[in-house]
């Protein structure tokens, strides 16, 4: 099949390199001169195009900024045939699947991989970024089932389990299972900081802090763009952060055993995270490709 | 050199485990049939002994939960000779401290390893888990400065760095560094369980959510103990969040921007983590040994 990627970064140059991996053609294009000689030195693509010739392809990634992706949308649509399916990677869905309903393209399909890295760019990407990952896509009441198979497949091809779900559901639940997460760790990061001395973290800081290091300008969209789930889920916790502070104060152990034994029992209930080879390689892979112990967002 | 070990849980069969691996001689206690069996049998102890033998020890590790360090301490005192380093694992130093001068024993040496896991238990133990780890020392104005200087070079030898410091400043540092995150993780993992649906967590997720599952009664001891420094932690960080709610309410793009703006510029400062073949066995050595994909506290 002939793929198009457009936004060579972290995950434009992985959807490439995992796609190319399956004997899939991809071609890609990127404003940016250094990502375009990136992916090409690390094979993200077997070749570089114009959005002109995006029209050869059966299905075209768009792997950009989420304040972007309509307006490239936009530019590439007159240069594709009705039958090229386009889908997206942005983190944030609503607003992309009103948009989609109201430009009547059957042949979008909104989509999210819960997978990345705290390093951006194409330097970083590999094509085992998504094996074991959740790929979550947001169809429209006027997507296309093909359109949404055909996507489906593509994912499932690059190791990743497509998750077909509502965008207003899978807006409030990323905010809390990752918008939130990333901005608590900048912010613990921030605190650490101004506290004189030496770094006292263990592994859980280490995994806690990882991800601070996100880029400031792809997350400022992020978190501006789902704000209304965001500032729900901070101001759930902050309500649960004072009561545990209140029962702190009162020394009332009773209270604080219930959070952890609570979140003990979910845990346990949990499918055990997946392990053997595959993931351990994807952990060594992980570390060696960034050189600084970095793992999967 | 030979070595006593009082509880054989994750912390004290590692102890055990790794000081075993440098040629000293381990001779164990713990009061729990299972820890003595499961110790035996993973070779987390040379021998097991009674209170009474531990006159022997050159050294002995006291790694009991926090609230029983004290108490523990008391019982062994009559059953070694003065010359008899002793030194402890709690999380929470500054009540230890104090408790130790009021004792007036120049050889008791506060100490806290920055390591651990999600399970407990030394079915879980293992000879690398303090490798690449820092092994805080709080001593009391008394302590003699041999006693640290011995269990620092028996930290040393385990793969940890020593790093002295005093105790209320250890208090202050780890609530920000370990125990704040800990509560977050548990309270992250209640809000993501009240929705229904899939689970769409990645890679930020896993890393987050990890440590929720700890022993909810040693977490709930480390957290009353802490409960000054914790509160103070947790107020700062609500103070933090509702700006942030404020400014994306506002839509302020660039108070948002500052945040994530100021954490990859500290990101960027430190130092990167340890790599190479060490980092990548360990990590593929705790995947190894607890089966689940679990990585290091």
């Amino acid at each position: 099949m002939t793929i198009g990627v457009i936004g060579l970064g972290l995950i434009g140059g992985s959807i490439g390199q995992s796609l190319r991996s399956q004997r899939h053609r991809v071609i890609g294009h990127d404003p940016l001169p250094a990502h375009v000689e990136i992916a090409r030195q690390r094979y993200c693509v077997d070749e570089i195009g114009s959005l002109e010739q995006f029209g050869e392809c059966e299905v075209v990634f768009l792997a950009v900024p989420p304040s972007s992706v309509t307006s490239v949308a936009d530019d590439l649509r007159p240069h594709v045939p009705t039958t090229t399916v386009v889908t997206d990677v942005a983190s944030v869905k609503a607003q992309i699947v009103t948009w989609a309903e109201t430009a009547d393209w059957p042949t979008f399909v909104p989509g999210h991989p819960m997978a990345g890295h705290e390093k951006s760019g194409p330097a970083y990407s590999s094509d085992w970024m998504f094996r074991g990952a959740k790929w979550l896509i947001t169809p429209t009441a006027r997507t296309e089932a093909n359109a949404v198979k055909l996507v489906s497949g593509l994912v499932t091809q690059m190791g990743a389990a497509p998750i077909v779900m509502d965008a207003r559901e899978h807006d409030a639940r990323v905010a809390l299972m990752s918008h939130v997460p990333h901005i608590l760790s900048a912010q613990l990061l921030l605190q650490a900081f101004r506290k004189a001395g030496s770094d006292v973290g263990g592994g859980s800081w280490r995994d806690w802090s990882r991800v601070a290091g996100v880029d400031p300008d792809l997350w400022t969209q992020i978190c501006i763009e789902n704000r209304a789930a965001i500032t729900h889920e901070l101001r759930s916790l902050s309500g649960e952060l004072g009561a545990l502070v209140t029962a702190l104060e009162a020394e009332d152990a009773a209270a604080v055993r219930k959070l952890f034994q609570r979140a003990a029992e979910i845990k346990a209930s949990m499918k055990p995270e997946p392990t053997g080879p595959d993931a351990m390689q994807r952990a060594a892979g992980s570390r060696a490709a960034t050189g600084k112990g970095g793992r999967r967002r």
